[in-house]
């Protein structure tokens, strides 16, 4: 089969390589028909995550179709059209049980696997573990579209920004990035009841993007946007999330949020950076962090399904399987080409 | 001044009072600017409130401006225009400090005493008792229409309704009872992010409003409703809502609710059901009831003036202040005139 | 293997049957080391349970040891030495995955199937589905004894009591119903803070147990029991719980909660009730109902381990593995023994 | 009357002062029955409070008895003994209202203002702002010793620690920090049903006091304090209370909280701290701030009440009031003489 490899640092190609079999008991094998690149699988080609060793396929978002089932496989069954997830749960360990593969033991200690510890998605066909409790039948009269980006950046926003955050009906939130995870954090956020919705980019071409997914105030970043924000909020903002990962923008986030708020911080971060305690102590804020477990997938099919979400406004430019070196090269290359998400299909 | 004057069952008229003053410090003193009128009010008109005594003005249900404020008022100020909510809030007592002003101990352990056990609002002015735990400040830029029905039924609908049933991003809820405080807990509902709302009425006309405020299903009451409901809802509703307030609809709530969902309870009951714990012993279900308390006035004010919530679509019939009689024909005989409720101005 | 058998209504026999074998890859045998009878095997043994049918092994609460595993079982391990709970979880269907397979999907809608829809441990074998995802291995330096009750009756008491009804440091609760449901639920109420716990029964032989497993108050239940839980509780319980399973019970619940109380039905009912819901309407109190799903048995077992809970204070009388039909008579005559539960050890 | 007055850094005098009067309806008069020293006023000592000028009584903890009430108080009268906590509350505010009076808008944002803002209660007489929603009446059969402490140090354990950390049974706790807040936060950890509780600290003398505060394991600070912690707790604790107020002990909490877990800082910082966010943003975890609001005090009166709590184990140095001057000597100097509070009575 075809399939991208990562070839070391820089390295990507549109390979052939083995097709993948089943290994465990509990293993499916999927027909990727639909997938897409994560701002993650730049960085893996950057060199950025050692974990990843030359020959991996990348990729950790897809829908597809099932082809063979292990041997205790029961409820899924060949034909079933499944959302195959960014994070793998065995279902049985500690943190599986109380919903928060992030940290599946089974699969390591991170339930990010795909395309980092073992072959990911991007190719014709994937190899999926503890397939029983990591996909999702996709509903009927759902498009692939509407559900791909229910794969990752979607159940990012709303567990790790709007659950952690605390968001509730008539909230003021700031979101402080509006790339494609902030966006997903806007639209969730909205769902949730959000009254104000402020996004903060230094880029205006991403602020317009942002007010087509529920931003009600836009900031520009830079000196004055604390001001800002403050001018909309005035005490400060109930939930601040931060989508960038960085120093900047999370010190930003503690100076806007309200005595009693919360920060959710969202963003991967490289550095450190400096707490104000000094300040924080007495404001009764919390401040949350967290890579996603997938939890809230089946309310966001659900949101999908009923007509609340439209998911596939983050897919702005398409591609067919075959086409996957131009796909990357155009994501990544988003700012020149104003794209949020690339949809590719077989 | 003038008043609406009960004048024992059956018996009401626009009569001239003496105007009201400051009785306690805490007290103020509110020029009416627009007031409605509530089923409640029907009801005591019929002598089924026999709390209420001849002479009661009635109504609970305001928006006005302060005239004169009592010696331990600090935070309001003579011109201040406010929300006069039904529920009086001491502040001090243990349920008003837990947000539960439907059961203050201070004016007699139920937070409902405006035209019930003293005098109401449907009068051109009106004493207000522990005004700065109980009033609210109206945003700049919002009109009385747009927070009037704020004083009860939208915070009924959404503390009894949403916040007690416990409705999450996603959930599939059936509404039963499509009346002003069923379309304030759909309306509400769908701020809250539920994916299905399922409206359940005898009366086509109720349905036909029930669209207009959030309900993306509608179903007719009768033999087939609760099979209609599941299919609609396989399994049964994450939330079934009771608004009617008689055993059948709430039985039907216990009937559709899937397991581990909720039936909350929002009708005004006059007899005893049965419930059917020998089936519902093993489904994990939560039943809950209420008075409003207004905990939620601040979250909903803020919501209509950040546009999210178009509580005004309740009004459907308007009318002068001195014009009360003619606003009670038509409320009165709300079915006859397709009205949902009526907004009286001064 | 011998093992307990039910012969039909009245019947049981501890006979010679065949030893039980993997059957699904997912399964575990295991060696039964101590078990104990449930008040739903005696109703069985009545013939309540038409579901359970001639020659069906009785009996789900057991500790054992692993002696087989199926094909996909990677976690457990011969040898093992386990807690296996009344409730089987496939851990991959929407119940399970939100912590309640008490209605898990995957094995009927209704996870209680030992002794019931599938052979039971009171028996020197057992075959366990779905192993991986249902049995918990037992930490280091616990007995059998200390966790052989978290398999039902402690989780039951904590979830449906406890949980359900939301018990916070500093609550007053009332417990109706003082056999050993009713026991584990005032267990578990004092861990999780409770201030008053007041045990309610008809019998002072259980209300003397009462004051052991954590009651700083009894009352004889009948005709002045309401008044006396009163008098210790002016205004209210926060939380009352029902243990026992009739109407009576259950409406003494309704009349003694504060309101914004809570009401947990713990009972088994086998008719309906009259809920006074002309009262109740108003009170804003919720009611709970359910099966355990054994998602807190973790959180049990942690507090075994560190000496937080003497479950084993539970068992009254032991026995050997062979006199079962000797532990099942004096389980089925409880009252004249004063037994709680028995231990019966291979 | 006498009292003790703040003369400027290093100045403390037990003076002759005007007596108190009431300045609004909303006042009471109390006379000072016990009273204590808070590690907060030998920091204004040190003049490391600015807000704090010559002359200002200090002190911000009382029992005391009513002799005088403002015009607008119906819920207290004279005689009513009363607990008189560190945060006034106006009841009436935002902050107030949602049960955070540590940010009470009505006094300026910051709810402490007792022997701060305005004079406090280390003084025969002390006039109490804000009455009926800031103070308590003491139960009956509750001595002054028992409910001291929950004026300030113990709900500042129980809110701060205990519920913004989400302590749940069975849960294994570190309090790094074992001097009296620390110790509150054990004793509440303990009432909460927590498992492990793992107290730290630099001082051997301190460690032993915890064991009597419901530490089941004590780990001495320095170099090892980390691997000892997590090989009581493998994987990392649930919840980690920061009780010192320095970047080091904050900094060990990021590092011994479990993946999920969180880390509540009570402590009062002076100075920013490092955030390791390149290595906490996987984690999923929560980080909490805050000032005592004191909505706790209802429960912690009950838990006194009930027997429960025994508050007053922290008061190991008993004072008349007139030896108001000792009292600072020995609490000033708590090492020497092993001290945790001091209690100080008329």
């Amino acid at each position: 089969m075809k399939a991208l490899v990562f070839g070391g640092p820089g390295q990507r190609s549109w390979d052939t390589v083995d097709d993948p079999g089943i290994q465990d008991p509990t293993d499916v094998i999927v027909k990727v028909d639909t997938t897409t690149i994560c701002g993650t699988d730049l960085h893996i080609l950057k060199g950025d995550v050692p974990a990843v060793t030359e020959g991996r396929i990348l990729g950790h978002e897809a829908v597809g179709t099932i082809v063979e089932t292990g041997a205790a496989v029961s409820g899924l069954k060949k034909g079933d059209h499944v959302l195959v997830p960014a994070i793998t749960s065995c279902g049985r360990c500690g943190p599986c049980k109380v919903g928060m593969a992030a940290h599946c033991e089974a699969v390591g200690g991170i339930g990010w696997i795909f395309g980092h510890l073992i072959n990911g998605v991007q190719a014709e066909y994937a190899r999926v573990p503890y397939a029983e409790t990591s996909v999702h039948v996709v509903p009927e009269g759902v498009s692939d579209e509407q559900v791909l980006f229910l794969a990752d950046i979607l159940p990012t926003g709303y567990e790790i920004g709007v659950q952690n955050g605390g968001v509730k009906p008539g909230d003021t939130i700031a979101v402080v990035g509006a790339g494609p995870v902030g966006l997903a954090a806007m639209m969730t956020a909205q769902i949730a009841g959000a009254g104000r919705i402020i996004a903060v980019d230094m880029a205006p071409s991403r602020l317009k993007h942002a007010e087509n997914f529920g931003a009600t105030h836009t900031v520009l970043g830079g000196e004055n946007a604390e001001q800002e924000i403050l001018e909309i909020a005035p005490g400060g903002v109930d939930v601040a999330m931060e989508a960038v990962g960085v120093p900047g923008t999370f010190d930003l986030c503690t100076r806007i949020v309200r005595a009693g708020g919360t920060v959710a911080n969202i963003g991967v971060h490289g550095a450190p950076t400096t707490l104000h305690l000094e300040e924080l102590w007495i404001k009764n804020i919390t401040i949350t962090t967290g890579l996603v477990s997938g939890s809230t997938i089946p309310t966001l099919l659900k949101l999908a399904r009923d007509g609340r979400m439209e998911a596939e406004k983050l897919g702005t430019h398409r591609f067919a399987l075959g086409e996957m070196e131009q796909a990357y090269d155009v994501f990544g290359a988003a700012g020149e080409h104003d794209a949020l998400k690339v949809v590719i299909q077989a």
